[in-house]
């Protein structure tokens, strides 16, 4: 999309544009982004290089090699990064190869760490906290400078009673922040629904109820993922929801940047 | 659409179809159904004749004058009618004039009234319970003999810890209803949300997630409404919703019905 | 406790009572509750005849011959009885045989069945619903007449995101009715709970908090219950409860009847 | 208690005590820490140096005033200090004064700061996230080395529909937790409830499921407070709990330690 000058405000979003972020929870090598770079051409890549696992025991990352990887990949390509800050120390590595820092749930309560963002140039998607109030979520975004141009807030799925899928997406606070704030919302109906075959039929809804964009967990190989591989649709999947996005936008004034 | 036979099968929804139920809260007057069908050309009516308040000092309906109301307008126009049945003597009474009968929120759960409702040959609109699971909807559903073809489950938000609207309306329940079940789903995003201005948002978003039609509260003066006036929409507003549903309903396979 | 002539206000607790029901969730024989009564000499016998269950194919209730069990049964012994309501039809038939009405969590919104104890004149133990808030469950209760000096409120949990117990057992809400109404407010830990071994700290929970009373399921042996095993104590658990209880009771003002 | 050698199994509580940590949200002078000290004698004083606050312009915290404070104040009295650790300069200056490590509810997923904590030998009171499942909350405890004999869980109400309280106490958890794993728990009524006439009662219902201690807030001139003083207790009440749970702790097995 746009030229990345070190700027927050050159990798903003355009108010007719839907963006699709997409990639793995988990970044485990240079071959699995460049596999997603060749098969779907996306300039907008996720992926996890410090994990906040529940598990003391589970795969936390690939760390600084993670980094190394990414410096590398981006000589060779031109995309867009997004990865998730986890401490002052994760934001110091990852500046040097994000566009855009990531807070996930488990840190939107992190005020310390929201500041710290303040130091680096950067626009912040900022993920909801597993039950945070729209109120809480807005203050939060409001530790970051200049929060309304520079946070995309992240709605995917709060904690309910219900247990047939792993969270519950909460498209009424997409339709409330859009009518109230002029902050950009995208959605994330990977975590949101927990189930591969509900992503589809929300990523349209999020699309129809006025969202900014998505944001799509996908693998090259689900079943050998290292983490969420239950939620990761595969390449083909991935690319089916980018074209049914792209031939539905127009009818909501929107153009599928992805 | 269908004409009606007497039996629950005429007035089922057809697969392509997405249909638009509208009306007041409150039954309150002839005149004010007439305003509707007048102005709007609605063929599928919903308004309340026995009502359930959470204060008993509330006005509980027109009750027996409201099916006579429903009666006298029923020989001047052809429309379909939608009412909330609160126990077996409104069953019986409302079963000379409604066309579809609706169980509300709180009555999800009242097994004793849905089995009473295997006594009338017709259609059946199960609201979700305040917070009812996707299994205990569905079992409450099979209360009613053959239900797959005969409920059609209402989807109406959940309670929440989120105080910014009334309720959570949970369209990953559509969708997950839609993948795995037969069941036609519509959404109701005018209890869903409780507030005015997140309802069209909400319908577009329950059309693309996959649900059979919607639900929508309007009335020809919502501010003289005598329950539920701050959510109800005016005629203007609720034409403005249908129209957008014509717009956008091909894209998604449907044809609007209304 | 008190002689029962009839009268509503003849079988209300005292201020400085502690009253444990205690019973199976489902009447299933004569002989069942002779053995209650016999081996733990319980004067409040609470048992379902009819039975609200979410699948349509469980077990419905013994219903009218119930009726005639516990007619048979207040012939020989001296006991009070509580049993729950699910219809006009149930109300009349246990009209006959209970001392208290018991309104069940699923029909805490059903004002049409609270409307019609009313013909009764006889106290009712209102549950409250899955995720009723506590305006709600009062205003419910005053579809009852003269609600504080009749209508007893149950706390029974409500639902939450944990899974590790069936509710989450809300005793703020106890406090908060102790502290602001003249109501009646009893505890109900076994599905408050839904674990065995949480019933007895929640009981005692319960007496600390200022609750009024308990109502514990027991079953002569849980493992052969027709419903609700899983939470069933048997009745030497239940004595041990109830010795508990009578231990602690003088600590905080109260004298355990049961 | 017991003399503070610099090793966290030096300060844990045995198994038959129930501990009261006292003092402010927020530390705001030494002169309000002494009138705690000489007032009541409490030895477990609990304070917040580092705040985290929902909007970025109330209250910080003293942050490093207050930790010059606590060693003066340290020198003249002789009392155990917690206080919440936010980041992980903020443990390392917080090292130099705290008994026990608070991580808060917002922090409870911070991974990182909780690895951090394992540099430094001491006791580690880790309070329940807004909806953790109890599975999360143990999950994080074990980032702690030793956790089940160096973490002090504290339950502090969760998110909920309910609107009279701020939050609902969960005391399913901590019967929960003291039937299934070592872990001590101890319970916040002050934020578990929100409401001051709500935390004697729920201090009482503490005891008697069975934790190892409650969390109260208390300040001078509550109505001065410069952070949650709607909950805050005045020295008085604060006293009032302490003398209550001396009277009722023995009946539990229990001696209150303060």
């Amino acid at each position: 999309m746009s030229c990345w000058t070190g700027q927050y405000k050159d990798v903003q979003l355009l108010d007719n544009e839907f963006i699709i972020f997409s990639g793995p929870c988990s970044l485990e090598s240079q071959q699995q982004v460049e596999t997603q770079l060749s098969e779907l051409n996306t300039n907008f890549v996720r992926a996890g290089i410090y994990k906040l696992r529940t598990e003391a025991s589970s795969f936390q990352g690939l760390r600084s090699d993670g980094i190394e990887l990414i410096k590398n990949l981006k000589k060779k390509y031109s995309f867009q990064f997004v990865s998730e800050v986890v401490s002052d120390s994760s934001a110091e590595a990852l500046s040097k190869v994000v566009d855009y820092f990531q807070v996930g749930t488990r840190n939107m309560y992190n005020y310390e760490l929201l500041k710290t963002l303040n130091s680096y140039n950067k626009p912040v998607i900022l993920k909801r906290g597993f039950s945070a109030t729209i109120k809480e979520w807005i203050s939060a975004a409001n530790y970051i400078d200049d929060a309304e141009n520079r946070v995309i807030l992240c709605e995917r799925g709060v904690r309910s009673f219900e247990g047939s899928y792993r969270n519950m997406l909460d498209l009424n606070a997409v339709a409330y922040l859009k009518a109230h704030t002029n902050f950009k919302v995208i959605v994330d109906p990977s975590h949101g629904t927990g189930r591969k075959e509900l992503i589809l039929p929300l990523a349209k809804a999020s699309l129809a109820v006025g969202a900014d964009g998505i944001m799509i967990e996908a693998h090259p190989s689900p079943k050998d993922a290292l983490s969420d591989k239950e939620q990761a649709l595969n390449h083909q999947e991935l690319k089916n929801i980018i074209d049914e996005m792209k031939i539905l936008s127009p009818l909501f004034g929107k153009k599928v940047v992805y």
